[in-house]
């Protein structure tokens, strides 16, 4: 049995619905490592790379060496795969997955107060311009984490951790 | 009215008790600017720097960039300090804030079934070694994240927003 498959198994006995993570249009390489690290963490089935979202291994085959700094090595255990966006969210939705969307938006409801059912895929924007309009009107739910400062911002890899952690540890 | 001011308004119509955070031996001047950033969006009140981790400024009173660089103007508006780490808890527990530290350790309940009460501040400690045993000797209470991935890790900027946003929004 491989790490990967170890880490599926423990995964399952605390909860049973798998977790998915589409990264789109994610412009930062370290942010990607980081949510590939924070996705192993919370047993994250596999991250799906959408748009201009950078890989861990380049054209090449060649490893990343900004994503490989930050994952610290979950880039070779947490699967993924590139896709299109709508595609992705299409055959997640026809597999019974559930797809969430996190950004501000006037549909969006408190993840403190959301309850998941069943599997889930995350959507994860840009850093800069969230999600675009025409992938978040394709997402069953949307999201957001309240916040109070002057600057009400989150580094896209802290919010990611933030919504896996609430997904997952209920 | 400054921006300071502001955002410690909107906190207060939310949460009643105020957070505190103490970063002791934090290496990463990244991991400090991305905490300095999260602790904004979740309305911290002050932010303890203890033991070696860098400040927003050098000794000659100039900003650190790397720092600049992840908290995106947080650090202009978060009030903060250096301390010693024990003087620092001490203070804080005289005041009557309760004392919390994230870490993985037989007295840690799970930070999902945590209930605060009243004023809190968290500890947070170095990304390789934690916080070390007579600091978390120190701590009211001790909580950590469960994780069941291959790794068992979360970045500290990562799971301190995890935290902040659990301590927070409740």
């Amino acid at each position: 049995m491989d790490l990967q498959s170890t880490s599926h198994v423990v995964h399952l006995t605390k909860n049973l619905a798998s977790t998915y993570l589409i990264l789109h249009n994610i412009r930062s390489a370290e942010n990607v490592g980081s949510l590939f690290r924070t996705a192993d963490a919370f047993g994250v089935t596999k991250i799906y790379l959408t748009g201009f979202t950078p890989s861990p291994l380049d054209r090449f085959k060649r490893p990343v060496s900004k994503i490989a700094k930050t994952a610290l090595g979950a880039e070779l255990v947490v699967p993924w795969e590139f896709g299109q966006v709508h595609v992705c969210i299409e055959r997640l939705k026809a597999e019974g997955v559930r797809v969430v969307a996190l950004e501000q938006d006037a549909r969006a409801v408190e993840l403190m107060a959301y309850s998941r059912n069943g599997d889930s895929a995350l959507i994860l924007g840009n850093e800069v311009d969230g999600i675009d309009a025409s992938t978040l009107e394709k997402a069953d739910d949307v999201v957001h984490i309240p916040m109070h400062g002057a600057k009400e911002s989150l580094n896209v890899a802290v919010a990611g951790g933030i919504a896996l952690y609430a997904l997952t540890e209920r």
